[in-house]
């Protein structure tokens, strides 16, 4: 006895699949999620079929109404998911020979599982990489307004988290708003790469039938095709691409939110973040804690769990299609999801923060913060910049030692370090000062800042018309 | 106005929190699973804070009662999950309070979330542990009952893929025991860190409130306590070493399914995987394939990923608990079901393979494999090893040039490389003489698998008694 | 006391370094492999410098022939690292003011270690991913050639390692191909995200002197300059970007190389590797080891590890730079070795295989390859392909109880399964045709693939063009 | 012409290796570290092979004289290392053999280089668990001294980054300490499963020579030999789990180094790292970077990164030997330069750090960081605990918007919150007195921290007496 009556593959089986087996093998309750994609797949593939004269017009419609009825039903929430469908294909499949009998049966001609789970992951990710553009979008829009606010806050800038040179806030802020350029473009790279249709390259081989794979492209809105059948099956280098393009947004993430939580301490005090975007303590009344952007750094990790989990799976297997290739849909779907939920809180909280000028500024002033200010003086009149270096160096071991700032000190102490320091030294002492002096493109004076808004906000305005055109 | 009424911590709070904070900081979607073990361990406390008088036995029998029902509610599926009860703990107190009233808010006293959910992860691991080792327990003794019935096949053993000596098919099978004895063991040791109890670390600094530890603990079935409430509430350790030992475990699987899917291609042929654990093609209809074994390679990264997760989740996070730390459940718990399902189905599988011992012994005969039996009986007759070593290989080479195997050399041709070739050379080249030639203990020969069975069945009875008294 | 003596930045310090410390802070023995690039990065800010009337033309001349004179010194091995230099960039500097004077202490006006230490590293991959890139291409060549000399090998194509349907061995080779051009693309992309100068960004801030970015970026032919001076000191993605790439294509050679593996079994025995390409062992005279393929498997995870290590350390660092990130430059340095060494390696042993022409055939005639022709042959016939693919299957149950290959079937045998089958099924049944018949773009069949050799020719020769104006 | 007089196992090749394949898979520039493990295992062994005749008793005296030998002009630095001799068990014989000849040909008789390089990781691994366990002996002597030193600083014990209630310094301090115990214990029990003889394994299945494994054990003190060939020559599990072990170690360290780095920040100011272990900057003169505690954060990735390659070359490995099982060694002897090089730097560091007792008690005495105790106070009264939680949430409301803290508020403002208050909540208000409450073991209290620091003086001393039988 054959069990083909169960299973669409079933006819060179004896035995059923054990029950247990059909369980761990299923992915159905994980993949269902691409019902939308892999309908739309169907129609477009059908509406091929019957140009080539594979199956009838009428057939054509049939399958077409019978697909839309399907899809209706699993948006309504009508739609039985039980675990012996396997996954997604055969669910949808096994619903439309239900239905509409017969001519089901022959929409899968020509076309296997191998081709068609590539088609539902490409058409998924491209819809979900054009969500994450618009989220980095919001995001960044988010950051430069934040930027154009607080022009005129000052803050100690950090290194090794040091006090090193004061620094526009604004600049700080447009820092990370060059990490997003980064990420949204290697997301637009990697978009190319997705946007491909691999459908008629069926189990890894092609197939012998007249199919027109240009025509289900157009259909579908892929640009290009994919040249070889076997590489096309087996290839999940797009999936791999996005978890990582997804794990350093993360991590640039991870790095805003680090400062956060240091900023937001009582000893920084330097933000606070709106009682809307922060929990409280089940013992400690008086705990107001910035969880949102622990969160979001903590779900760093598993972003980069999911990277780790794609690129030990594909390691060594060999050609083309194996069943380990399962295991890339969780990772990716979780990604998708941690990537968005944190673009879009980040967002929303970027745009809560209120800022501590007072004890910014405070900070910026302390810390001997302008003593490269001080070096770059001497530089000026002539001394080389290794010995200013060591003279300022000098200068701050003794303020320490006396418990004094580089501004309290006497010309006559100054002189003491060295001989030609002018009264004009007093000028290069406060943060504002600092900052302003640093003017080069790039760097954090004020009119430096301001010019690179203005680049941001002409660049935007290019860019929307382009982008018109581009997806 | 406040909003304590919303949020049992919100006291201090102006603000509520915003709809898309409550959803992205929730936890209550994936550790409700723990709700078994929240409410058992709020059980104890409170029996202990009646024993301690701070509490009266009234309340107590109220408290216990409603977590009583609160239990059967949720196992009969009549509790209602909402999202914004953030997590297991805040859902079972809140449905307490409004269940038993003024009671119920005594509960909480002396405990924080943070000492709360370390008991629910150690409760609950310390129940999956258990669990694990049974299907460990069940695996080996699956490869056990193989080894057993298939004493007398022989395969080539491989090295670099290549045939290098003719093997048991048992010695092969007990490898893999020895490296699930070794899982086994690390997963005891681990079972030790995780069976100690943090409560009334309270939220880090223990608590001023007269409680007593120990009989929460003895309540509880835990032989220790933590001795440090600020590490009680900071450390995930147990955790890592949990996934830690899953991955090692995952690895060995791994292996073992490699060799599966190997073997039972068409070229190897040394295994049939029954048909209810195999699956068919929607394309090819004469497709069987070996999708359970290259799953479970497959999840192996899985598994992998979620270690790198909880790594990257720990590094660098400063004293004590911080919120990122919630990210350790779903690595957890992804890892507990898949390492669980792995060790279940492949112990299924692994008794029902079919493996093909002509084949086997076909291929062990061949590939020169017999070729260090003629260099150790060189060594026997006095020639150095490394002559003997280059004497064999010229042997092959001259085989491989004549296409012909070394049994079938004349005696003559034997001592044109080396004159001191006698007649006994000849008992040196089956693969039967082979493998029982290699006696030496943990070696492949008959005798020695079956002393080494011998050995294992003696160990599981010492075991077996003392396993009773231990967990 | 002061200790400016000592070490160029000790001016505020009352104590030493700790020996200790030094050697554990040191980079100096893995930095100094970027002295070429740290070099050529001075002598174009020391124009600079003098362009802008910083330093003087006399100062100008004797930098920069201080500087090529230790270039000079280093390249001849004339040059004393000692590990109290901390790391390149000191190295250099020290050096430099030991041989001329108070000039050399001006070269490090308005420049940080932080700044310039992107800037050598930025030179430094520039160059490496070039190689990279032509090494690729010299791979690309490799399989190409083989691609076309082999075109009339065919041998089964597989999924799951199971027999699938036949395929030609250059469709196989030319997955491979299209793998390496996804590579390439990222390779360029990420090319281009390195080409930035990050000079003048300073310790943070930017600077105050007057230097001209623009010009040093054109004198080391950088096409752009980075535009936020935190950022810049900041950003370690183009490392982690280069790593990632790397990880895709380790792992792409790691699939070549497990079927390699695979395929020099003696039960495969499709591939000879060559002598020169194997190792033997120490005690099995017989063995013939494919060592290179395991080795370029096994250093996959050597990669994958580089990668989590920069990602691990770049996760939750706050701004700007931290110390922390001197751990990007071994897993760079190292990546960049393994990938260029894999590279090289397989590309020479990729042309030295001698595939086995008729043990391709044999396999790829066996195991019922042809199944998923036989059902097309039913759909054009007008069979749905459910049903026709049911109808195979039980064909190909029927054949293994007979233990008989379909071929062999006689016509009325055939239509016990199906009254429609017709004589033309045996055009259907052999390799050749199966491989024929699948000429879809992008199929296996013969004519497919010389279109596609095609394709790539005609693409090569327009490359060739365009990448003259590129690099 | 064979190529058996250069490569000790060229018997049955043709060509020669390629040079570049030589040094590709070359391991002698890392594994010449094993070197006297290497040797010590061949004498062992030697004396072995003469007690049970295989070799005469002169050949043995030739052997071991000619080893120690070369064991002395290695020590000397006498000893030429060519990239030719592959690794340094080859690079071993072919000297011996060089040396005293033929009798050097006989060593290997009966082993292969697959379990002998597993004896050489084994005998090398353990004692770097030695040394490795020593170094954190001494940082938790470090630790504990410190506790003991620090008894009475008091500062905000964290959560969230947020102060959450007082605690005392040197609960801090043994916190680490726990992590450091768990850490050990792991470690020990990794070298119960290290210290495991495997030779007698030969390539993969044992050998026919009569042989006494365990003769070789007790010359090189193993309590235990392996059990299954096939298995001792595959498993790398044993240094899997050291660089796990390792991980976890480099994970506290991490922490710790954390919050020396955010407690050394200006803000902070908790604590003065010495200037021995800092630097400065090659551009700001002010500027103290707590450099070797963020090279210790960096350096966790670097061991993660280990972790994950060594995980990802095995998974998925067929039996037995892999060449990808070479790539073992680097992960492994990076992480065991690492871990000992932050353990030492790490113990000489926190025995110099300067902690500011006034900083750190009066930030303990900020941020409400008592509201616990008030609630608990409350509960003491009778208050339900979520009742007295919010009524204090309240409380700390009032006291933010007035700019207040809790000790400044009269009784009469208490009342207003709740009536019960009386004039005794003064003496919960000040971080003393809860530090001092909160007494129950594992406790912050000043008694409960010295009865621990009681209890671990005392299992030092009984340690101490049983250690000596132990290692």
């Amino acid at each position: 006895m054959s069990i083909s009556d169960e299973k669409p593959w079933g006819g060179r089986f004896n035995h059923p699949t054990d029950r247990l087996v059909e369980e761990f093998t299923a992915s159905i309750q994980f993949d269902k999620r691409l019902y939308r994609y892999d309908i739309e797949g169907s129609i477009a593939y059908c509406r091929m079929l019957a140009k080539q004269g594979i199956i009838s017009s009428e057939e054509e419609e049939k399958i077409v109404s019978g697909l839309e009825n399907i899809l209706k039903d699993i948006e309504a929430e009508n739609f039985a998911w039980t675990p012996d469908l396997e996954d997604i294909h055969m669910a949808v499949e096994k619903a439309l020979i239900d239905r509409i009998g017969k001519a089901g049966e022959k929409l899968h001609t020509g076309r296997s599982r191998n081709d068609q789970v590539s088609l539902d992951m490409r058409l998924y990710l491209r819809d979900e990489v054009e969500k994450t553009l618009d989220l980095i979008s919001a995001l960044k829009s988010s950051i430069l307004k934040a930027a154009k606010n607080e022009i005129d806050i000052i803050l100690p800038g950090y290194t090794h988290l040091q006090r090193a040179q004061p620094v526009l806030l604004s600049h700080y802020l447009l820092a990370y708003r060059e990490m997003l350029d980064r990420d949204e473009a290697r997301l637009k790279e990697c978009y190319d790469r997705i946007n491909i249709m691999p459908l008629g390259s069926a189990a890894l081989a092609g197939t012998s039938l007249p199919i027109d794979r240009g025509y289900v492209a157009e259909l579908l809105n892929f640009p290009k095709i994919t040249k070889n059948s076997m590489d096309a099956v087996s290839d999940r280098d797009f999936v791999a691409e996005f978890i990582f393009d997804a794990s350093l947004l993360m991590m640039h993430m991870s790095r805003f939110c680090e400062d956060l939580v240091i900023w937001s301490s009582g000893e920084f005090g330097f933000v606070e973040i709106s009682d809307s975007f922060t929990t409280g303590s089940s013992i400690m009344p008086q705990k107001k804690n910035p969880d949102v952007a622990e969160l979001i750094r903590g779900k760093t990790g598993r972003v980069y769990g999911n990277l780790v989990s794609l690129l030990t799976v594909m390691k060594g297997l060999p050609m083309s299609y194996n069943r380990d290739m399962q295991e890339d849909k969780e990772p990716l779907f979780d990604t998708v999801d941690t990537v968005k939920g944190c673009l879009h809180i980040l967002s929303e909280m970027a745009g809560n923060l209120k800022f501590n000028r007072e004890r910014m500024l405070e900070a910026a002033a302390g810390g001997f913060s302008t003593a490269t200010d001080v070096a770059d003086y001497l530089v000026m009149k002539g001394v080389p910049f290794r010995e200013s270096h060591g003279i300022v160096g000098r200068l701050v071991g003794y303020c320490i030692e006396k418990d004094r700032e580089l501004s309290a000190l006497t010309i006559e102490e100054f002189r003491k370090f060295y001989s030609g320091f002018d009264e004009d030294i007093y000028r290069c002492l406060t943060a504002e000062d600092s900052v302003n002096s640093r003017s080069s493109y790039g760097g954090t004076a004020k009119k430096a800042v301001l010019k690179r808004i203005e680049e941001i906000e002409g660049e935007a305005k290019g860019k929307g018309l382009k982008a018109k055109g581009k997806m």
